[in-house]
């Protein structure tokens, strides 16, 4: 048994409310050390903080942008900050959002949503794999992690409706998210044979966070349990994936409110 | 809080080595009461003992077949069995396959495709949802079980790669899946309203059990973990899904060993 | 070249203002020999007359039910009409939906929903395939048809919205609705090795017949062509899944109106 | 009626032996003006001189690179040169694929995937729909074309397996061409409103074309029609979508040979 705590990378983080910072704090909770990666260094330091307060082990890594060149930089660097940590689960929560009418999308919409949604996606999960690739498979108890589910690695990406549902006023930004979904199939498929897992969620509703409830501006809304998403319900679920052992993995687990319709 | 302990039953038990039964031994487990409906009396009786004897509560109901009627005198049994337990978690896992040349199936192997896994899925589902829909909402710690997801049941039907693609050999047996699957999620749309949680799983590759042993006959498929689907690990999903609470439930889930083709 | 016109058969004509009849009336006008059959004896005489009287070959085969023993003895009796006459063309294009809260569903509509989509679509595609692999491949300008294809013949299903989602009041239905897509995927696969075509269309709106016209009654809604599918156009689109060649054949075609939602 | 022939475009020619060709033959058979862009001058060129002599009108519109700026600058060129043709039908046929593992793909092939595939789909996407949005309806026989489907134009996309499915090679590929998918769904749904026909192709197996016979040279594999798309099948099912009046649209179009496994 390795006496060496597993590690965990997160990237995208937000403002520390949403799905990203829920799931880092679950990790930290059961056993990870926890690498955090997003743009915006306050909240990022302020949840390395607070999960340190509360007895889990924490790192921020800012990025100034989602290029290859700033996510390998990170990478670089959370090894070097923990170099006998073996990296077992990466979270791939960055993204961009443009809801607006086809002929309204200006070409920096466009961009910025290829750059974050599938560059990003693409350079994290090069870099989560090459790290995975290296590894033994998993022993039992690492770290004091539960562990022992044969595997090398685990690497979830968040997805939304727009993955599975291209409508009205998503064409950009489902285009990108089609793209992640594609990806993590086709990777899950690939790296299956060395017993690294990769899945991915479907969000399919609101995630409650700081954003949306300012754009809800609504108590009741935020009180109704059964309308939106909660962050540490859907981290539940990631945890759940990564405990998953190698004879049922699975690819695709879609995550919704009670109440939404669809 | 309720200090009886709350009801799960599941429909399809086999010869008692296989997803049923690995179900029913870990709701047991995790506090459930737990009715086997399931033809083969013999298997049924053995497992309700082992699930005793190991400080489970279990008891039998066994079917003749799988018609509306019968599935109606079941849960007719089992409400008077434990008048007092409210029925909180039914997973249907009953199937009948066949894998012939279209041209080779038989009216009779059409007839009980259609009867064992859409006629007695509708059926089962009806007996479920009408208990549960008599039921309030769980309460935290319901007769020591976790609980507190804010749900009235959770209803799952197992699945398999037959639901979602139809193939050379599976004329009658992918019609009768896809037809559970459509099934589950048109009521996941329906009675989520209710709170009552509607999911099912797609299980894409072989289950071990003593069937698929014997068919196998090779020692090294059976050892080795990332073939096949440990019935086990199938049941720790079905648990994870009945403990999402109602901010994020999952409808599908699919499930599959590491070195699967897909 | 052959000089006999080769046959279409279409199972569901209903009042004789839909699917059926349209595909009916512009295969005759194609070429083709055709075979009507469905329930109602008055509206089928009634389409075999005034497709003769438009210079057709047309002649009704009337069901009592749609059981597997009555769909054999309209193909008999089909066969027997134009013995020399190869089947080139057969479409299964009837349907019974249920649109019901589930728990308001009763046992007979179930069975009903069961036989018609179900029970009724296999026994219709084993009669038609039985006559597809005893024939040639056919012959450039087959009896005056278009031809030289490369198939044996080609078997159409008629899909719906409720082929690809359940929704909360389609339990029933979808579950039937799936099932039959289930089996137009597996029969394609299995006997496109034959050069037999198996193809289905999923209709994702309403048809304008006389009973949607009732329904609706509504002269704007009639007249708004954006707004409802024509069954002639329905008609267009399956006489060109017939005449794709063996190079390219289609396997599901969605059909909307262009205003439709979804 | 109108007397000026409208006008087609397509992007995409290769070396004018596949999709992009073939159809610009039928549309300039069917009556169209033909507008062809594409790398490759030679090709394009000659293209062009090949329908001109078949009697058709065609004229080639090279590009150096599939950026945004060149589409445009090809558009502007290609209205230019015929300033009363109504632009009608627009087929986006470009595409870079790369099938290699993960690991060993290239940041510069990466850049070409999504440029080609999709940034270019988008600007060429943006262009043509600017474009339809200024024409009124199309009048029955417009300039001798069939027409009078109550469009103002129609869109396509062609797509492929690695549309819908990620596999162990096709990473980046397919995070693109599902790109495409979900933008053909987006536009389908919000352009519909406006009568503009949006519609895609799954292209489920190998094309005929220079480029697959020599990386086949295998000359029973080109002799076979049954084992590989010819492209002029393929642009009959793109003659049919933009056939199709308001009243029964397609989205999606999948295409196979009838041996294909799939």
């Amino acid at each position: 048994m390795s006496l060496v705590r597993p590690l965990f990378v997160v990237a995208g983080i937000g403002n520390g409310t949403g799905t990203g910072a829920a799931t880092a704090r679950l990790f930290a909770k059961s056993g990870y050390r926890v690498a955090l990666i997003s743009r915006g260094p306050d909240y990022l330091n302020k949840l390395a903080t607070e999960i340190s307060q509360a007895g889990g082990e924490a790192a921020a890594f800012p990025l100034n942008d989602y290029t290859t060149a700033s996510i390998k930089s990170a990478f670089v660097a959370l090894k070097s900050h923990w170099p006998s940590s073996p990296l077992r689960v990466a979270v791939f929560n960055a993204g961009y959002g443009v809801w607006k009418p086809f002929l309204d999308i200006t070409e920096d919409e466009v961009r910025e949503s290829i750059d974050t949604n599938i560059l990003a996606a693409l350079a994290f999960a090069r870099e989560a794999l090459l790290e995975f690739t290296k590894l033994e498979l998993e022993t039992a108890n690492e770290g004091g992690v539960a562990g022992n589910a044969r595997k090398r690695g685990t690497l979830i990406f968040t997805g939304a409706t727009a993955s599975v549902r291209g409508n009205v006023l998503t064409s950009a930004f489902s285009a990108s998210k089609f793209g992640i979904r594609a990806l993590s199939q086709s990777l899950a498929k690939e790296f299956a044979k060395k017993n690294i897992h990769v899945a991915q969620s479907i969000i399919d509703g609101t995630i409650i966070t700081d954003r949306t409830k300012s754009r809800h501006n609504n108590p009741s809304w935020e009180a109704d349990q059964d309308v939106r998403l909660d962050p540490d319900s859907i981290a539940k679920s990631y945890l759940h994936l990564v405990e998953q052992d190698s004879s049922a993995w699975t690819w695709e687990i879609d995550l919704r409110p009670a109440h939404e319709k669809w």
